[in-house]
């Protein structure tokens, strides 16, 4: 059975961000067939599909997330101190695997419901976070964190090193979920650990390694006192600067780290509203993708942008450079929509199967109505994207030939179980906050 | 007839910023009769509304805005010189009764489908501006533009003023349409204009006076070569710095300019996304807030800000204010609704009718639902407005007690027949871009 979707503005985000009127695309099993401009082939057997002029492009790709932190959206908001007051002791008492599975499928319904079709996540019990990428049916390289500072699931590094293992062994093959080992950060994991781990993913040239890299002040600060060098520099001491690691944030990054990182051929996740919310400052995006760093459009975990689309990220990647630049030009639309697909896929080396439209790839692919009058009219339709669009007007979503969303309906998770399940927790972190600040 | 409103999340933005959960509110006429927490009362004769939990909020104040630029959205993004390349070129040969009537039409279906009930208005020909705000049930302070630079409406400034007085003529008295006058901005109208104005405002105290100042860093240059003096300085030079002035942007202000305007008692309209999408920087928020200036979260036209909704800037003006402090602890998510309801209401010299719920006020309202993913769980409603609640939330919109929007039904205007109006004219714009471009 293959499905044919026509009458779309179809944009496949090739090198000159073509855009296709009157588009089709054909989908045979999980893969793109075929795909034109002009009147559909007539396909029989086939599920046709009018866009009725409707966006087709590729599912957006969101390159850091710690999914199963939505359960603390919102939680401890403008408090500069609630990593130390919330954060760290209620992980500490409350990350459970049934934590993370609730968390993470409440994640996997909103990146479905906003066009998000892959997602890097971070965070502990992972396997519960594979599993549940894989039952959404959306990709994901689901990085077990290694961390020095007694995380929920590993009292030593060994220990963390055994639940990777099982990660990789229970995932190693998957269509979609990509098994990935995450050291946290220059700060939080030693450089003999990060050594280690570089030693480890020599021997698994499969799994993509994360790391948190010179985001905050107080790190570059740790870092000079702790070994005289820069967050970027210790990582490289750590033997870990090497090609595809997924390195997310990187705020505090000068010009010879830009040239180290772009030598050694790592990619960078971008988190525009995440960094301006806890007033990090604005990431030198324009420098890293000048010296030829892919990087992709990012929202870290719920509970530091809140949500986990990209529209959000959109109009902040865009307006952030443009401040930077003192002008309009820097990174215009169709770079921010880049950024979102093609570039993201890239930084999780996965842009051979996923993040363009094009024969042979994975039928990755979301639908996207501009009616709304707050999109009208459309000159540019990337200008519509970034600075008009949101995850309301995502209609239908597809990962490998399979529907996800039709008419906004998502179909592969149950809903009201996953609300219900969530909300529960919420009682109990509500509870526990106001225990903290009764105790404070 | 009247309305009852009940089992609400009620935010009626008052000092405390209270939240009331199992609200109701009773709606005589145009009026908010009581309200208060708990079961409501039963009163005969009533429409009942159950809100199901959902927010029950202020309708939000828009304090700055060119509406009938819809019809210019997203033309020219990315481009630093699409002012003089494209804009004013395009407005001479097109601003017509006819462009503002439909333009303006569609900027109200945007402002009720995103819950904006109030918005303050600067163009040309502004009766039928004032006109499309009535038809479409919303509020606005309309706003008609004197200038320099041989505007579309009027050859002199004579003709200016004439089209003011016809404008206050129309409107004065109605009920929800407030007439005002416009001078365009210090680099654009001459300081005895300005001064013209001051002294035509003097005579005609209820007419609000709107001025763009301290925008751009060619207009600090421009005013310090022809006056030697900073842009809020020639403003009051002029006169025209008087209690209630509704200064849009309001970036480059120093700490004496600060002290001059709140000494003046003037407002200013925020324009976050407006200002950063120019690459032109942030404007100094807090430090306006700290002096006692009243500070609206505002849109901008929507060629600057593309979008009219609220939502969309309050991110930005968390973020940006965040950046500038170093810090999360600035402007936390409830001085941001704050900013969008009471405080825009101040700055539009409305706040004694609108901008909050209590008893006596105009019932302008809006229904919130929190229910999609992103938004849950909800620790502190007024973080979930400000980063993750978005237009397609606002459910039901309440004008002066008439119901504009139920259940994302615009009922107050012909959607179908504004949209076809508007890309009418946006494909003659298309045409002429096409002509400058090959021309160029």
């Amino acid at each position: 059975m293959s499905i044919l979707i026509k009458n779309a503005l179809l944009l496949p985000i090739d090198d000159e961000m073509t855009v296709v009127e009157n588009g089709y695309v054909i989908i045979e099993e999980d893969t793109i067939a075929a795909m034109g401009a002009g009147p559909a082939p007539d396909v029989s057997g086939t599920e046709v599909v009018d866009a009725d002029g409707d966006v087709l492009m590729p599912g957006m790709v969101n390159p850091h997330c710690h999914m199963a932190m939505t359960l603390f959206r919102g939680l401890g908001e403008d408090v500069d101190d609630r990593l130390y007051r919330y954060v760290l002791p209620m992980e500490r008492k409350f990350v459970t695997p049934e934590m993370v599975r609730v968390g993470t499928r409440l994640a996997a319904l909103e990146l479905i419901e906003a066009g998000v079709t892959a997602v890097a996540d971070m965070y502990y019990f992972e396997a519960e976070v594979g599993r549940a990428v894989d039952e959404a049916g959306i990709r994901g390289v689901v990085g077990q964190t290694i961390a020095d500072f007694d995380p929920p699931d590993h009292r030593t590094i060994d220990e963390g090193f055994a639940l990777t293992e099982k990660l990789v062994a229970e995932f190693r093959g998957h269509d979609r979920v990509v098994p990935s080992i995450a050291p946290h950060a220059p700060y939080s994991t030693d450089i003999a650990v990060m050594n280690r781990v570089a030693r480890w993913s020599d021997d698994h040239p499969d799994v993509p390694v994360q790391i948190h890299l010179a985001e905050m002040a107080s790190e570059m600060e740790w870092c000079a006192k702790n070994y005289g060098m820069r967050p970027v520099e210790v990582v490289e001491k750590a033997g870990l600067l090497k090609k595809g690691l997924i390195c997310a944030h990187c705020l505090h990054v000068n010009e010879s780290d830009i040239e180290k990182m772009a030598h050694a051929k790592v990619c960078v996740a971008h988190n525009a509203r995440s960094n301006a919310k806890a007033g990090r400052g604005i990431a030198p995006v324009e420098a890293m993708r000048k010296a030829g760093i892919p990087v992709g459009i990012a929202t870290d975990g719920p509970m530091s942008g809140n949500t986990l689309d990209l529209f959000s990220q959109f109009a902040p990647v865009s307006m952030f450079q443009k401040l930077l630049g003192h002008s309009r030009k820097p990174m215009p639309a169709a770079e921010v929509i880049r950024m979102a697909t093609i570039e993201a896929a890239r930084v999780l080396s996965l842009d051979r199967q996923i993040g363009s439209l094009k024969p042979g790839k994975k039928a990755d692919l979301i639908r996207i109505d501009l009616s709304a009058p707050r999109m009208q009219p459309v000159y540019d339709v990337y200008a519509t994207l970034v600075f008009s669009a949101m995850p309301a007007d995502v209609r239908d979503v597809m990962v490998a030939g399979r529907w996800l969303m039709r008419d906004r309906e998502v179909l592969s998770l149950e809903r009201k179980k996953i609300m219900r399940d969530a909300l529960q927790i919420a009682r109990q972190f509500k509870a526990e906050m106001a225990r903290i600040d009764a105790g404070a």
